[in-house]
């Protein structure tokens, strides 16, 4: 059994890990980076650190993820309190957009989170996973079966299609944002709240857009 | 002066390297690929192929670039003709996607030109080189003309976060479905020309949405 001291020791090499590796994969893209090179980058002798601490890959990319998810959980989950089964649709556009964004604030700058999820979502094993580990939330269940009460007017596939615009819009817009910030250019918004509220605005009307039957 | 022999090998080959630093660029993300790579995948003997027909890594992204813009500004003018000054909004958002979405679909299958757009556009300094290639383009004068004049109650910054918001969701919604036709995973849309359907229809929403001041 490992002593109390190295516990520590054995959590706080996770940790820098898991920033090391959070920070090239965002810059670098997932594939483009090996487990030798994050263990390098993380200050590690031994090459084989990320494989000790993490196993594969995957799993480091999912240890990334789940790093952040108790944070953006706990807010989507109080603000599904808040509006009480709403039947306003921009009630649960909020859900899905604030709770990153807010996470994304709280983080301080630089963050990498944003760009590291925009990484993620190209490798279409990885995003599969990744989304799939949002949707078993309890919280994100809500968000989806809100989100479906308010559009029934919505073909399956038009729906599913504008499900991933949402995505790909709050993942996108907050990377560049992201990008932006930590290079010192301009951005559209001055704040991270701001730029919530631009999404959101945005989402609504893409959201209740009437659609051209195609079939 | 080179015989007309060589000139057509020249051009031969300067055709083979574009090819390869496309598909590496798409897959790989333009900072993660070296010029010696692209020159060695373009099966070039000479590791510096690349730089003798094609200068540096930025004018080897602008030549790709300009090997598919004459497709798409002939596209995009042949729209704009047709239209003739709408006032409908859905005309100038269709004048903003369509013509992509038929070139790539008259590019076959597999294409790389939406990932490697997706992933030029991570990169702040080939951003702005390639929207600034883009803007500069007659056509695209008339249409931001355009969409100006169907949006007058939007404020400066929502204007250029809707400009953002409709590129990004042009840009990684058909890098997306590029991507998921090669691997052969499920799309929203059968088609190219459905799926631009379903980005005119969103995008009309998203830039017809009220926007909540927010100063």
């Amino acid at each position: 059994m490992a002593s109390p001291r190295k516990q520590t020791h054995g959590n706080e090499t996770r940790e820098v890990i898991l920033a090391a590796a959070e920070r090239l994969f965002a810059e670098h893209g997932v594939a483009a980076v090996s487990n030798r090179q994050v263990s390098e980058a993380a200050g590690q002798a031994n090459n084989f650190a990320v494989g000790y601490h993490f196993g594969t890959k995957t799993d480091l990319v999912l240890a990334i993820v789940r790093r952040h998810a108790p944070s953006i959980e706990q807010r989507r989950a109080a603000m599904i309190a808040a509006i009480k089964g709403s039947s306003e649709l921009r009630d649960w556009v909020s859900c899905l957009v604030q709770p990153t964004t807010e996470h994304l604030a709280a983080l301080g700058s630089p963050t990498w989170y944003a760009r590291f999820i925009a990484q993620v979502t190209t490798d279409p094993t990885l995003r599969q996973l990744v989304i799939d580990e949002a949707i078993a939330s309890a919280s994100m269940q809500e968000i989806i079966q809100g989100l479906d009460r308010m559009m029934p007017v919505l073909p399956a596939e038009v729906r599913e299609e504008r499900a991933d615009m949402g995505r790909q819009l709050i993942v996108h817009m907050c990377a560049e944002r992201e990008r932006a910030l930590q290079a010192g250019t301009a951005t559209p918004r001055a704040t991270w709240e701001e730029a919530a509220v631009g999404l959101v605005d945005a989402l609504v009307g893409l959201w209740q857009a009437p659609f051209t039957p195609t079939k």
